[in-house]
């Protein structure tokens, strides 16, 4: 048999008792194990993907989105895939005055996922979601979210012009429900928490046939999320950096990130995995209590922190996210909100980038990784922001407290007693 | 002499009487002509950068950012570059379903100024001013703007740590002064009309010594912009398309592309420039209008339009830009703010692309471009979307009136009885 393959998926498996399904079988968890322990991992033919994913290979595809990966991804149908280009982010140096403890020889790279379309990692799974409902001619997409996967699979349903149905928390951010809205899906807003709206979305989907985004349930969601990995890997020169710090919600960014560096080692490409480091908001914190008490599951938090994207009571990717940190000799740590708020100012005002408050809990990670030894000073660390300051300008002004505008009338004068109060001379060149 | 050279920069001329000055000149306008008609275009050894910009060196520069055409931009030392990526934005096709009066064969491609760090074209241009301004060791960096360009030079600024100083219409969309605050700039909120701003800024840079990013006045700036006409170039394997479609304000945008194409002319990488159409607001149209009736300078008018990023009294870059559409054999058109929200609607629900309202105004251009025989049927058009829709969510909800957030309470009955308001069984797979 020969003939043009897009992809080389071949089945699933549970991620608890190692059962194994056909990739079509829905739902799309262990009939075992059920859906928090009996999430799948996506499978390949790894010796036929060796053969076609290789350096060389990538060097000459043009395609910089997350489908120049498509071997490794779980859609075999070229066409159904929406044509917003999504991935290829930049990956750069983070100066090294930028200001946290600076010790020597520490080398800090961004991956700046803010430059995604819907200004966040979540059009990764998106784009694979979508594609995978098309695929299978699914009439309607819906999600749950704290905002950004929804305002992401909202864009990513308008792109492939799938009917879309989006439930959120009421209080998610105001540019999150107004890029909901523009993109014409159906937006339930929920009187209640994140968690509240995720059941409510399963419940609707089970109930109306819809194809559920929700990601753990839903593992291509996981697998678009790797192509952060995968790109890390391409953009360093196709080789691993020391480790990775990741914001951490439900656990599906570190679970899928896991999952590429995974897919890398079967696929021989790399000899190690970097340690993954998840960084929680303290209010949310219910993986981080996990793996310190060196518990398998987690119990259940009230979450409450300023970083909406990470606020979740009880994490639904619990399973890979703690196999993703146990595996690779990595951990979780927990930041405060005044923590993540500060480190959202100094990157902005130090470094130029404005993220939303849980991509600065990444950053603000790094001081309590770096005293429990997660990170070593002579390490070279990603830092993953996930989505961008714009998302959730609420919080970025709170970061800006002290900078507010200055009302003046349009006269030269008005500047000048303005900078004097400011501190005079040093306006003055 | 040999050795080697980051850029090609020779000197800069005069736009209206070809007097040649240095390129250190200050100020770097015209001493003849003055600040409107005299501003110059920088000029750079032809012959030498012919040498090393070739399509063959650009397939392997690793470079995606602005910097790649480094020959031809005015900037010879490397190392005040601020390491804040900028550039190199997705160039892809827009489905001809979209929903503009869709000829037999018009090819229409969309260049997503949105991805870039700030969500805004304006940062090509910044991230040229803000190295020369760190080249010439200028003690500040001071700005006018409608607030994009405005919260890009914040940013670059941040990033290549230079005190920055703006001025904005104190009516600036509330997401833009949230990233300049955030960015550490000083803010000068200006109770007045952009115009008023743009004349404060420049006379206290005359007052301060700061240096003055202000298109038009600043030849680096269109340099920067240029770069979005060499990308396009590389991103359809080094050649031109037949148009290009532009929001216009100032002017600097379309004027900037101009240089590009002419580059490229000069330089014998294309034979033949793109057609360049600008698109005004009705209520901001100064120089649609001059072109219409053949003037070589704009009246003032008094702009009012919804898209504020292209509200423009008296256009600063207006030689430029009426050179651009005469050159190139394009033209300017015209578009009503009702018009305006229409295309931003239909861009985000039926391709998945959000933007602000003057992007949408490129799109909404098309049917009188289209109408005036500006555009054929069978060209290959590229529509430049200059800024993202989450700068200015107050339009982005306007645009998405219908689609209201429907707020229930945790309960798969709320949820039925919502969507039997909707049409009932269409969301039941």
């Amino acid at each position: 048999v020969s003939g043009f393959r897009f992809s080389f998926v071949t089945a699933m498996r549970c991620v608890t008792c190692g059962r194994e399904e056909a990739f079509d079988a829905l739902p799309p968890t262990c009939p075992t194990c059920g859906p928090i322990a009996g999430t799948m991992d996506v499978l390949y033919d790894v010796d036929a993907a060796r053969a076609e994913l290789t350096p060389d290979r990538l060097r000459e595809r043009g395609d910089p989105t997350i489908w120049r990966y498509r071997e490794i991804l779980p859609i075999r149908n070229p066409w159904v895939i929406a044509p917003l280009p999504v991935g290829m982010t930049p990956l750069y140096p983070l100066d090294k005055s930028f200001g946290i403890r600076s010790p020597f020889g520490l080398r800090l790279l961004i991956k700046d996922e803010t430059r995604n379309p819907s200004a966040s990692a979540k059009d990764r799974a998106s784009a694979v979601a979508v594609a995978r409902a098309h695929e299978i001619e699914a009439e309607v997409i819906a999600a749950a979210s704290t905002g950004n996967a929804a305002s992401s699979v909202a864009m990513l349903a308008a792109s492939a012009r799938i009917p879309c149905v989006i439930f959120v928390p009421a209080d998610a951010p105001p540019a999150k429900l107004a890029q909901i809205q523009a993109h014409g899906a159906v937006l339930f807003a929920v009187e209640g928490t994140y968690d509240e709206a995720f059941d409510l979305c399963s419940a609707a989907c089970d109930a109306f046939g819809w194809y559920n985004r929700n990601t753990a349930v839903n593992p291509v969601l996981g697998e678009g999320k790797k192509t952060i990995a995968l790109e890390v890997w391409e953009q360093l020169g196709f080789r691993a950096p020391d480790a990775m710090v990741v914001p951490v919600g439900d656990g599906c960014v570190i679970g899928g990130i896991a999952k590429g560096w995974r897919d890398l080692l079967d696929l021989g490409l790399v000899d190690r995995s970097p340690r993954l480091i998840g960084v929680q908001a303290e209010g949310s914190a219910a993986l981080a209590r996990a793996w310190e008490e060196g518990r398998p599951r987690c119990e259940r938090v009230a979450a409450y922190t300023i970083a909406d994207s990470i606020s979740v009571s009880m994490p639904r990717d619990q399973v890979k996210a703690l196999r993703a940190v146990r595996e690779t000799n990595g951990g979780l740590v927990t930041v405060s909100d005044e923590a993540i708020l500060e480190a959202l100012g100094l990157l902005a005002r130090r470094a130029g980038i404005l993220v939303e408050p849980a991509s600065a809990a990444a950053v603000a990670g790094m001081i309590p990784a770096l005293e429990r030894g997660l990170i070593d000073e002579r390490d070279e660390v990603v830092l993953v922001l996930t989505g961008h300051g714009l998302k959730d300008i609420g919080s970025v002004r709170r970061a800006s407290a002290g900078n507010e505008p200055i009302r003046i009338r349009p006269e030269i004068g008005a500047v000048e007693r303005a900078l004097a109060r400011r501190g005079g001379e040093r306006w003055r060149s």
